[in-house]
């Protein structure tokens, strides 16, 4: 593994291998101290070209907890704005000696080209390119998942995936990375994926993804689902210019939000998981949120230790390409 | 001690042991090391709804001489302007593995209920909430008093409070958590306060407030004081929108600014105190700013000290919550 | 040498002191363990008052090599913008530790009063002030230099200057501080600079500076140069509100760009070197700046040795004044 850009480029065993390692990345961050000696005298920079202070601050914990040096590339105001290529971004970095790159772009693809268009020589890590990818939120999703579907809470055995699990991932589809990468990672780890939108929220060609799909909530809560994952809603696209994907925030609630009613009739065991930021009273009620079946804050919690494995095998281990 | 709120929550004797360990920090600032190794492997996060770079600035600073990892979190931009409630950014941050929360807010009462809504166990300490409080900056503004009431200059003995001294604040009252968090200190250390301002910028109910107001600067400089601190004035106050509090710059200047008359009036042993940014020509003049008088300068200093000894007290001590 | 913040500060010895000492540092970047522990405990502000993700990482990445802490002060937001004068500033950042200053400022000269207004008693290292000097980035194009004009990409022998070579300087003369450092830095060392532009873009007065100029670009080519530097074409200079300086894009490029026509008569051992960002297809063309020729990504890693070099020499030397 030499860049982190897209569940498609991992095999099963890699993929766990990541969250085996993350598991270990967990076991550290519960003693006094947390820091660890791994990373230090490497530069970790965070090339952010669309504004994500979550992601931002997941990834800079991630690497200070290595104990890497970061830097911090904001796109707004830089010479970016003044029309920098990206290939001269990224021959920027290489020449002031980064050691990688956690990358975010409005524009999907982007990620990919930083690491594979002959412009450096440095591991990249994919924080999330337009609608295409965002695997390290996948990987966070299923080392959760991993937690509470293989274990109940506790740590899994190494090695262990997914395979069993079934999971309905509800919400807007169509402009999702954190849906696409999850789709990718969960059925390759074994798991049976639903996905839940209204027709105008699903993509072209889903049919050919490996999940199901459905626009009915309610249906795919009677299947007894193990997760229920509720996508965020960009209130940008609810009407106006980003435009009237669906009709108002009501009507999305009341046929695709986790209602306390919907909420009552899932499993007990099920979990609720959420990428965050929520917007509490739409996709999600509170009741549900708070919930002690909700593992959305263990979600940010394994975020920091998913980034950790991720920047510890692409920098710490013998197969590093930039030493 | 597990926060760092209010004044209000404080003990005559915890103001006094943050003071007297704020001037033990300020031993070691004066070394060719100046860097402690008291929270390595900590992680600060300064999580500022607010624009402050002066005091950003000098957290982070003091974070770092105590080898902390800081995590700059500014809400512009952020998963905040895109909805996400002050519960679930604190919910983040304690996943994440923060150690201490430093929050400055626009609204009254966010840094207690960040604090006090059993969202998340870390200690918080407030840099600033609406016009509510502001503890740190009345503590640096006590620490610079007591080492020129005290003792003129030197360093004060430990457990000394400020019996006797007299302190005039002079400016915005209504608008100032700086003018609230200093009446409450200064007056628990045994300091007697007058408040001196134009009616407009009094508060409704100062009358219960433990001290002295007057509408007459001069006045108050006849009774003279040991202090005067002079109040930043707001431009945006003045007129239009936020509101003709007060006629022009120049009346206020001649009526409530520290001129070069009024300076002259002072007593030799008096000092000169603002809590920054100056505006220069209007609250005070640039003789008294830069005078022998003026420990402005010194407040500065001593801000680091106090936002050490507050870090050290919240996350070194035996009483921490958070290991 | 207690600051850098302009080329006529300094001797012909103290030039090629930092670059050598700029070699020493590059020599270290090329081991596993690119960290010195050479500024462990100092705090280096970056105080830009201009927007530059470039130069500020540069210094970052430059004082985190040499495991300093650094502290990143954007004037946007700040104190500053709320009418903080450069001076309060000043007294602010030694008040609160700093060890040395990084400015940039829009401003010609506000580095040097920030340096010598006796305001505070650090080292201040001006990174670009209004069209004035930007002295870091003259030392790295002569650091890059020295390389190929002297050793053909090897490491220079300590003490060497730029003695013959000859360099032109293409573009924007009238607003560039990068052209006019380096005409200062670059015949100090003995090369011989012609400018080339168009004579709207000239300054007044050019006659009188150490060099040729020219609104020739072939005939300047035609001399045979050792090395072309291209200068950034500042858009908003084109038309409109900025001013019309020159006519179009395509005639700019046209007359003085680096175009591939140009680049091929060039002498197989000359380089091509721009400050960067670039305007590729603007003022230089894809095939020069692609070329083996050109020596633009190593002039960015220079610049983190140059800028590592300078905060040695100004603050881990005997000579230092902060101590």
């Amino acid at each position: 593994m030499s860049h982190l850009i897209s569940i498609r480029d991992l095999t099963r065993e890699e993929a766990i291998t990541i969250l085996d390692t993350a598991e270990q990345m967990a076991a550290t961050q519960n003693r006094g101290i947390k820091k660890l000696p791994t990373l230090q005298g490497k530069t970790v920079v965070n090339l952010f070209f669309e504004d994500s202070t979550r992601t931002r601050i997941s990834f800079e914990t991630a690497a200070k907890r290595l104990s890497a040096d970061v830097i911090n590339f904001q796109a707004r105001g830089s010479s970016v704005s003044k029309g920098e290529s990206l290939k001269d971004t990224a021959l920027t970095l290489q020449a002031m000696g980064a050691d990688a790159v956690v990358v975010r772009h409005s524009s999907s693809g982007a990620a990919h080209r930083l690491a594979h268009a002959g412009w450096m020589n440095l591991p990249v890590l994919n924080a999330g390119d337009g609608t295409h990818q965002h695997p390290t939120q996948a990987l966070l999703d299923a080392m959760t998942l991993r937690r509470h579907y293989a274990t109940e809470g506790g740590t899994p055995h190494a090695g262990t995936g997914l395979d069993g699990a079934r999971v309905v991932i509800v919400g807007d589809i169509l402009h999702s990375r954190v849906a696409r990468s999850n789709v990718d990672l969960l059925t390759m780890l074994g798991a049976r994926v639903t996905l839940v939108a209204p027709p105008t929220l699903l993509p072209i060609g889903v049919e050919a993804w490996e999940c199901e799909t459905s626009y009915d909530f309610d249906d795919a809560i009677a299947s007894r689902p193990d997760a229920v994952m509720m996508l965020r809603v960009q209130r940008e696209r609810m009407s106006g210019a980003g435009g009237g994907f669906f009709p108002s925030p009501g009507a999305y609630h009341f046929e695709y939000g986790l209602t306390p009613e919907r909420f009552a009739r899932l499993d007990p065991h099920a979990v609720v998981m959420h990428p965050g930021p929520m917007n509490r009273g739409l996709e999600i009620c509170a009741e549900a949120a708070d919930s002690d079946q909700s593992v959305i804050v263990e979600q940010v919690g394994n975020g920091v230790c998913i980034r950790m494995a991720a920047l510890y095998l692409l920098l710490a281990s013998e197969g590093q390409r930039n030493d």
